[in-house]
């Protein structure tokens, strides 16, 4: 069997952890490595990593990639997609993909951000999800629900068509709270968790059938992959793709095909599935507190109950605090009731709209080659902490407005500044003037960290002019 | 009229913007100024600067001074305290002073971290305050509740001793709250302000009949003060002076005096007056956004009610927040319930407890030449972004565990290294070896600001031997 992770998300519902720039599939959520991480954890008894697939965007490729490294993720497995499509088109070019190396080819396909906490019987449902698929059916797999939840749309049940396997009746809207109600009452209707099973075949053909628009680009998108360049060699689509991809309307496989074909049936999967939606779905898949508090960080808590505490480094003291929300991040601070946190969303809009930078960025920066963080900024400078990854380089580049001044503060950098090149260490220190060409590379085997003072008075990331980049950025 | 303020409290109800090395009088907490500062403000249309004194302690002296540089206060009026000895020592010793220089002074006593919003009356009431003190009464300014409150001790009105002048017919206790909404009901209890004006002979004669042990000692205490040494000649005691002081008894002068003495006068005070002495007191004191939040900072509110939100640099987003006081700094946050504000206070003394630094010091730290801010450490650095006040300059200095790295980022540093001593502008660096004598000086007009990379493993306040100081800090 194959995977397909879908990573696309934008994860604006956990804000301040995730951002546009570092989705929640991306994050330590639940505290045991990332979403992503966990995703992929978790189907490793049944899907072998070769036969693992991943689609994302490009802002998030490098991240991923450095997430999946220690389970071998092979990088020309990951198709970064030029915008967001959802996920009728993701999923017709990753079955074109496979089906092209596999014609037998059976998928399952994953969102990236969702918890099982169940995984026995997960993996026992997917290998009968398996053997239906072999049969010719598009498998969704059903959660039974725990609670009325107005938050996702609902599979009701039909007829048995062979032992624990349904049609499906009706594809229900997200409901309102009454209906919601009604379902859980009724017994027979199921969370559509967005986890499917079928042969390649099978989907592509019915996207023939109900989406021909989309399936009639299906070959020239995949056969537009090219291998990156630079040191992730991922694919991407070439200029052409990238043209057809972006022109091709957005709509999920169930709008395109689970509604429209015959051929979908419903398997109910009881394992422990939570799709983390908001903040406080912690409560559902977090160790509590005696209290009934989530804590995470450097936290003192007096007399809270029920209360969700994600701090990081700085301290937080709460007191008194009954079903709230309070969310550290660097450069942002979120604090909420649990019943508003749906609304987190809309805060971010608020933010976007209100020119607040720190709803789409933080502080903290992910890198190809490590991270940076933002320290302190004043109307002619700007302090950073860099961090750069054994091995990696920043690019060849200059910048027209400002000059640099790099302390080490521990690691081996190799230092380009014009046409000579040396190493610097700990304690030791250089200035980068304006307009000239300069590397930073992490040339030892240990972490490299540099504090960089950049002076100026026109202090823009956009100011970088670059002339190498083992990360094809240019 | 000789105005003698208290400024020696600890402010541990306003963690964390105050700090025991930062405390609440020294704070912005209103929003117009320190608190400090506005009990000066306020006390100028009826005392001159040249007639105000104050008492506080050692550690507080130079922010003290430098707080109130713009109003012309004489430094040599401060006194500041070897150790914490309550009101009837620090009232004895100020009076002490000022009646060695004007034997018919009448003096009126302020803590300094008060609010009082009807200030025209206030110094109505003073004035009449003053008419009484001639005639050797010792004038209590009473305030009439507005609620039952069971924070303050209360004066019950005794007999008219004059027009709208009254005997005191008890000194009540911190009462229960049953007690506290009797003592409102009855309309002639009255809250005690700590607000006192007699003549210095008045009091002292009453120190010397029912605080003898006190009494006896003052000649000696106020013979013994001197000029502190240094660019700040504020009044320290010599050694037998802090020796005496810190032998005598930790007492309010209401248990020493007030209690006892037959010609303490109730003043009814009806000035706006608030102790301000919890977060939830900013309810009382602070401008309110229409839906009753006091808000500041960079904060961004949806349906929140009747909340106080207390930003600083960093955003704050809050949603659908009811009675809940949220307050930011760099490295600590608090979030409660108003009702808990009062325990505030002893959740600083679990941090203190747990060894958490954030109860007692900010990474924000305030000295006599500026200020440094702490941005970063690891395990063998700590980043500090550090602020020399114009003409200030740090001590001469050497440390044993750590070499410096200092880069200019604006003003003028006069740098002494060993025997050079040269000057560095922006984008300028330099680097401190281990064990070398330097010492750092603002030797423009313009604010310094100067990043200093330690690298050490041993990093430590503490690892410094002064050589040199203009604040007499050897």
């Amino acid at each position: 069997m194959y995977g397909v992770i879908l990573a696309g998300g934008s994860g604006t519902r956990f804000w301040p952890t995730s951002r546009e720039k570092s989705p929640k599939q991306l994050q330590n959520i639940v505290g045991t490595g990332t979403m992503l991480q966990n995703t992929v954890q978790r189907l490793l008894p049944l899907i072998s990593i070769e036969n693992l697939y991943l689609a994302t965007n490009h802002q998030q490729v490098i991240e991923t990639l450095r997430q999946l490294d220690y389970y071998g993720f092979s990088p020309d497995h990951l198709i970064a997609e030029p915008c967001n499509r959802n996920t009728a088109l993701a999923i017709g070019v990753m079955s074109k993909v496979i089906i092209n190396n596999d014609p037998d080819a059976v998928i399952a396909i994953f969102p990236a951000d969702h918890v099982v906490t169940n995984s026995k019987n997960f993996i026992k449902i997917l290998r009968k999800a398996e053997t239906l698929a072999q049969k010719g059916y598009l498998v969704t797999l059903g959660i039974p629900p725990t609670r009325p939840d107005t938050g996702f749309g609902y599979l009701q049940q039909g007829s048995e068509i062979e032992d624990g396997t349904y049609k499906v009746e009706q594809f229900a809207e997200k409901p309102d709270l009454p209906k919601a109600k009604q379902y859980l009452q009724h017994g027979k209707y199921f969370w559509n968790s967005g986890i499917f099973v079928w042969k390649a075949s099978t989907i592509l053909e019915e996207l023939q059938n109900y989406a021909k628009n989309i399936y009639s680009q299906l070959d020239a998108i995949a056969s537009s992959t090219q291998n990156a360049k630079g040191r992730y060699a991922y694919l991407e689509l070439n200029e052409t793709g990238n043209k057809i991809f972006s022109s091709l309307p957005s709509l999920s496989i169930d709008y395109a095909v689970m509604e429209n074909s015959s051929r979908v049936v419903l398997l109910p999967a009881d394992i422990g599935w939570n799709d983390v939606g908001t903040w406080s779905s912690l409560d559902d898949v977090s160790k509590k507190d005696p209290e009934g508090n989530v804590i995470n960080g450097n936290v003192l808590a007096q007399d809270c109950n029920n209360s969700i505490i994600q701090g990081q480094k700085r301290l937080i003291a709460v007191l008194g605090l009954k079903d709230t929300i309070v969310v550290d991040s660097p450069d942002a601070l979120l604090v909420c009731t649990k019943e508003r946190s749906q609304e987190v969303k809309d805060l971010v809009e608020s933010l976007n709209k209100n020119d607040h930078p720190e709803g789409k960025q933080s502080t903290f920066v992910n890198k190809p080659w490590g991270s940076y963080t933002i320290l302190d900024s004043g109307p002619s400078h700007v302090l950073k902490r860099i961090e750069v990854l054994p091995g990696e380089a920043l690019s060849l580049q200059s910048h027209q407005h400002r000059s640099e001044h790099w302390t080490i503060v521990s690691g081996i950098a190799e230092v380009t500044r014009d046409n000579e090149t040396f190493q610097l260490r700990s304690t030791n220190c250089v200035t980068i003037p304006k307009n000239t060409k300069h590397r930073l590379e992490n040339s030892g085997s240990e972490l490299l960290i540099v504090i960089e003072i950049q002076f100026g008075y026109l202090l823009d990331e956009n100011d970088i002019s670059r002339y190498e980049d083992r990360y094809d950025r240019i």
